[in-house]
């Protein structure tokens, strides 16, 4: 029995489960889940009703020949796995940031965009300062639709944070917030990933922090331009990658492209974010993981669509795999996983 | 400046540490920690009295400089930054496991032995769990001084728990205890990884779970021992890293090994092992984290020694890196970053 039906039928004896908390029970990606899932109903194992997915009787004996038993997950309460908790000063931070952001734009598909929940966005700043990566750092931040600029600028702990981002209504609200709070080493720029960095942004930075496409076309040149950034060695990096969007098959490719850069993978933090996306979007703009679901599913009622957290640190002068101008258009963004990805 | 002496600053920006104490604060290797607080010292930024170290006005000053303020970890309180708890069923394994094994052999430095605290032995057994590896498994344990393979025996889930340990003493009390304890999926035999694995012993194993000597050398015939057992693609592997013992350049080396096998990494947790070392040994056996530390520092008053864990998962047909008979001597346990490990 593979590892994904394993998971999701000890997940079901459990208790009933709706298709959104069923993903967060499984480690595969999406196109695995949909796929699994249909077999499931097919064979006749799993039923569904209101939106919610069961065991049948003969789901429940297979269970007992395959010696599973009921899921119980470890997962701490407090921090829900992610390592670190906002309590005392990092408690502060997130209330703040709360406030100062509750006029931040919409996220839009065009670019791929979809927000981490307020709380993430300062757990990967307090995650950061746990590394000793923020005080009196150079920090660069390519696409910051989770406004990590502004939690930094919160924080008052690093010299001087830019921001590159490709969506000008992003790069002016950051700019004017920054202004409006007194965050002087804070600002934001037009970029489009395409081009490569104008000289004065080459070298200059000792941490890059990104929430790259997942494509491996796009990751690459994300992380390559971030890497032109950076001072080299002793500097480090940090980004989101999701396993429902990108298969074992595909961090495996990108962990190589890493290792050849230069970097050192020096933690991956599972389910670091949970992402607060749009519900009437995500069920009207085509995503896969609604259109090619076996049933009609419904909203989602859990953050279903998380990222693991990468720290990586280059133990050597930075090569980046991808320099010069690029031109890319739909690749970009959308592979054959890409199942919570609008298609261009 | 340097992040580690930003570490050991700001850790002591938040009141007096011991030596073992700072050791827990700051992310590089011991000898670099060493060479750091020799520096601090004989730069007067640091003082030291009754084996505790304190800021200089001088070092308060230089602090001040440089933007850094008192730490405040974040690490969560609850799970200690591990991502999972003991509590419910597992914390019954855990009960178990803590009164089976109160009778376990002491650990003797002719192996680089020293055990994990048995809180974390069961935690591991519970984040394997978690990653749906336990239930109907057939896993392989290269070495087992933490005892991991009673604690799958209480868990009951796997199918078949092999350990090959080399020594006699560990071998003899595992296949005790699991006779008298009915575990009979269980048993140990003798084994050198010197040798390679005998037929029936090759491509049987969903799992590994190791935790190898720190040389690039030991570590890679370690894992390709671990390999070697494995069924290939969709098998995964469980093991420690130290960053204390493992610079992040040699951490580098050991991932391009594993990718070289044809493993990704999924997920690695700082600080998931705490190490439980008799502190009479660590005083007398020569280790150079006591022999050169730039003072007496006094015996330790916390578990200071820690290990990152890695899980990993087999993309492809795995290929192990070293086959057939190799001999290995000293240098399988010891290199220029052994700081406590015997000499021998």
């Amino acid at each position: 029995m593979t590892r994904i039906r394993r998971n999701l039928i000890r997940a079901l004896l459990s208790g009933d489960k709706s298709y959104w908390e069923l993903i967060r029970f499984q480690d595969d990606s999406l196109p695995k889940f949909e796929e699994e899932l249909s077999n499931l109903l097919n064979e006749g194992l799993v039923s569904t009703h209101d939106h919610h997915f069961s065991l049948t009787d003969k789901g429940i004996a297979i269970a007992a020949e395959e010696h599973l038993s009921p899921y119980v997950s470890p997962v701490c309460d407090a921090c829900h796995g992610k390592t670190i908790l906002l309590k005392g000063p990092y408690e502060n931070w997130s209330k703040q940031f709360q406030e100062i952001t509750k006029d931040r734009p919409k996220a839009i598909k065009d670019y791929d965009q979809g927000y981490v929940i307020t709380e993430d966005t300062i757990r990967r700043v307090t995650l950061i300062h746990r590394f000793g990566d923020l005080e009196n750092k150079d920090i660069l931040i390519v696409g910051d639709d989770d406004l990590t600029s502004l939690a930094l600028g919160i924080t008052g702990l690093p010299r001087k944070v830019k921001v590159l981002e490709v969506d000008k209504r992003l790069v002016e609200y950051i700019n004017k917030k920054a202004e409006s709070l007194g965050f002087k080493n804070i600002s934001a720029e037009l970029y489009d990933v395409q081009n490569p960095f104008r000289e004065e942004l080459r070298r200059s930075f000792d941490v890059f922090i990104t929430d790259p496409v997942e494509t491996i076309d796009g990751i690459t040149l994300f992380l390559s331009r971030c890497v032109e950034g950076l001072r080299g060695e002793d500097s480090t990096g940090y980004f989101g990658l999701t396993h429902l969007e990108s298969s074992r098959k595909k961090w495996y490719a990108i962990q190589k492209r890493l290792l050849e850069m230069g970097f050192v993978i020096t933690d991956i933090i599972r389910d670091f974010h949970e992402y607060d996306l749009d519900a009437e979007d995500l069920l009207t703009q085509g995503f896969r993981v609604v259109t090619e679901a076996p049933v009609n599913v419904g909203a989602p009622d859990t953050y279903f669509y998380t990222s693991d957290y990468y720290r990586v640190y280059a133990v050597q002068e930075l090569k980046p795999l991808i320099t010069g101008t690029v031109v890319l258009s739909d690749e970009l963004y959308y592979d054959d996983e890409a199942f919570v990805t609008a298609e261009r």
